[in-house]
C-alpha cells in the first residue's frame, strides 16, 4: 500500500501525457441558459464524449499500459457496476490484453452490452448474495491476471485526474475564473485525481464531491474525518456511485484538498438529466448528473468566481432515459 | 437583390469576428465507435450546443447586430418552424429588439416554448391554408419592423458560415486532413455559408447537401442545374428541413461550390438518432442529424481523408426523443 498520498501531480501530469493522442479531450461547454439560471459562467467537462461514454477509460488505459509483457499476457480481471467494466474492456482491447469482467447481472443492459461487444469476458454475479471482491479475487488467482480496482490504485486515480488537467486548460482557453468545482463521487477516484491535479497549481479553488444523499459516505466522512459506511438499506437511481464507503487511498487525498461534500436526491438527479436532454442536448446517466443536479437544486456554495462541473458518464438505458424526459418538473 | 455571389469569405469571416465571444464555439467532437463504424475519421460539429440548440443564432445574430438604431426599435419580424424562430429571439433579446415571430401551430411543441420563453411574440398560422411570408410580410409592412430571412440572406448566410470556419479551425487543431463535409440542407443557407468558408482556403474538400429523401430539392437542383421544387405530398420527420426549394441566393452558391446532393429516409433519420443519444451520447433533432444518417447508412462517397459532418440542431419533442430511442434497429 503506498503512503500519502497515494498520487501526486507528477502522477498526474504522467497519466496526461500517456493520455494524449488515446483519450479524448472532451469538450468543456458552456450554455448561456445554465448561466442565467445559476447567476454565473459554469463550464461543464463533458465525459460522455469520451471513449465508452464515460472519464473510466483514463484511468483504465493508464493503469493497463503500465503492465508488463508477461502481466499483459495474463490478462486483467475487474469488477464493475458497467463503466469500470468498459473502459477496461476498451484500454485491453487497445492494448491487446484478456479482460474478465465481474458485472451485477442487473446492471444497466446497455452497460453489460457495451462490454461485451468490447470483446471483454463477463461474469455475472448477484449484488445481494454474492461478493464481487472474492469472485474477482478467486479469477485472478487462478489465472494469474492482474486485478484492476475501479477506484482505490494510483494509476487508476491519476488517469481520473487529467480530467482536471483539462478543465484548467480548457476553462483558461475560455477566459473562465473558476473558482469552484463539483465532481460526482462513487469510490472517490475521479474526485481525487481531479483535485490533486488542479490543487498543485491553484489551491484557491474550492471543489466539492457530489453523492446521492442515500450514499452520502464521502460528505459524512469529511465531516467526522474517518472514512464513515452508508446504511444496507441505501439506495439510488445512481448506478455508478453506489461504493458504500470511501477508498482507503482515495479518502486521505480528499479528506486534505476538498472543500466539503454535497448530496442530491434522485428527484434532483431526473430533473438534471431532463434539463441536460432539453437545454444542454446532452446524455448523462444518473451518477454522471449529480454534479448538475447539485448546481440546479442550489445547492452549490456561492461563489464570486466560475463554476466548473463535471458530467461524468452518460451509459443510460434508453428505456429509462425516456421515461426521466417524459417527465414534468 | 444582390448578384453572385450573395456573399463571399471576406462576409463570412467578418460575421465570425462579430460572433466572435457572442456565439458558442460550439465543439468538435470524434467518437471511436463512429470511426470505427465508418472506417475512417469523422469530426462531429456539435450544433446543438449553440445558443438556442441549432446553428441559426448564427446569422440571426448577424443580421440583427448589422440593424440601425432607428430599425432596431422598429422591431424583426420573422417566420419558421423553431429553430430560425428561436434563433431569431435569442439575438433580439441580447440586442433589445422587439420579435415577432410567425411559426406554424403545429410546429414542435419544445420550440414554440423556447421562442416565447426568449420573450418573443408568436403568431401561429396553419402550415397548410395560409401563407407563413404574407402574414410575416404584412406584420413588417404595418409595423416597419424588418424582416429577417431565414436562409436567403447575406448576413444570415455569413452568420452560419461561421460554422465552417471553425470546423476547419478545430479539425487543424485535432490533426485531421478534412476531405469531405456533410451537412444538412433546408433553404441551403447553412452550406452556403459553410461552402463560401471552406472552399476559399480549401477548394479540394469534397461537400455534400443531406436532405430528406422526400425533400430532395436540392439534391435534385444540383443535377438538373436549376431550382427545382418538391411534390406538395412530400413530407418528413425532419421538421426543420421543409423547404420546397432552394433559396434564390443560397442556390447559386451551392451549386458553384458542392460536390452533390445525398438524401435519407425518415427511418435512417431516426437511427442516426439512436446513435447519437446510445453511441455519441448527444442529443440530435431529425434534421439535424441527416449527415450523421448519410454516412451511417454509407450514402457517403469514398474518400481518402477524414470526414466532418454537422449535427445541425438538437430541438427535439421529449416524447418523439423518446419514442425514437426506443426504437430497436
Amino acid at each position: 500500500m503506498p503512503g500519502f498520498p497515494a498520487i501526486q501531480i507528477a502522477d498526474v501530469l504522467d497519466a496526461a501525457r500517456l493520455l494524449n493522442g488515446v483519450a479524448i479531450r472532451t469538450p468543456l461547454i458552456e450554455n448561456r441558459a445554465l448561466n442565467e439560471r445559476v447567476g454565473g459562467r459554469v463550464f461543464i467537462k463533458f465525459e460522455g464524449a469520451q471513449h465508452t461514454g464515460s472519464f473510466k477509460f483514463r484511468g483504465a488505459y493508464n493503469r493497463l499500459a503500465r503492465m508488463s509483457a508477461a502481466e499483459r499476457t495474463a490478462g486483467v480481471v475487474a469488477w464493475s457496476s458497467g463503466n469500470h467494466a468498459q473502459g477496461v474492456a476498451c484500454a485491453a482491447r487497445m492494448l491487446d490484453i484478456p479482460a474478465t469482467i465481474v458485472m451485477p447481472a442487473d446492471a444497466p443492459a446497455i452497460k453489460i452490452a457495451n462490454t461485451k461487444a468490447l470483446g471483454a469476458h463477463i461474469v455475472p454475479y448477484d449484488r445481494i448474495r454474492e461478493s464481487r471482491e472474492e469472485i474477482a479475487t478467486r479469477l485472478a488467482t487462478q489465472s494469474g491476471a492482474t486485478l484492476v480496482p475501479s477506484f482505490d490504485d494510483p494509476h487508476v486515480m491519476a488517469g481520473q485526474g487529467s480530467v482536471g488537467l483539462e478543465i484548467l486548460a480548457q476553462a483558461s482557453e475560455a477566459g473562465a475564473d473558476v473558482a469552484q468545482i463539483l465532481v460526482c463521487c462513487g469510490g472517490g477516484g475521479l474526485l481525487s485525481g481531479v483535485a490533486t491535479a488542479v490543487k498543485a497549481t491553484h489551491p484557491d479553488i474550492a471543489i466539492y464531491s457530489v453523492e446521492p444523499d442515500q450514499f452520502d459516505d464521502t460528505a459524512r466522512s469529511l465531516r467526522s474525518g474517518v472514512r464513515e459506511r452508508v446504511t444496507d438499506d441505501a439506495r439510488s437511481i445512481c448506478d455508478a456511485l453506489l461504493s458504500p464507503s470511501p477508498g482507503a487511498l482515495t479518502f486521505p487525498i480528499n479528506k486534505a484538498l476538498l472543500a466539503g461534500g454535497l448530496a442530491v436526491s434522485d428527484a434532483q438527479v431526473r430533473h438534471a438529466m431532463r434539463f441536460a436532454f432539453s437545454t444542454l442536448k446532452l446524455v448523462a446517466e444518473p451518477g454522471g448528473a449529480v454534479a448538475l443536479a447539485a448546481l440546479l437544486a442550489g445547492e452549490a456554495p456561492a461563489t464570486d468566481g466560475d463554476r466548473a462541473i463535471v458530467i461524468s458518464g452518460a451509459n443510460v438505458d434508453p428505456r429509462l432515459f425516456a421515461d426521466i424526459i417524459g417527465e414534468t418538473d
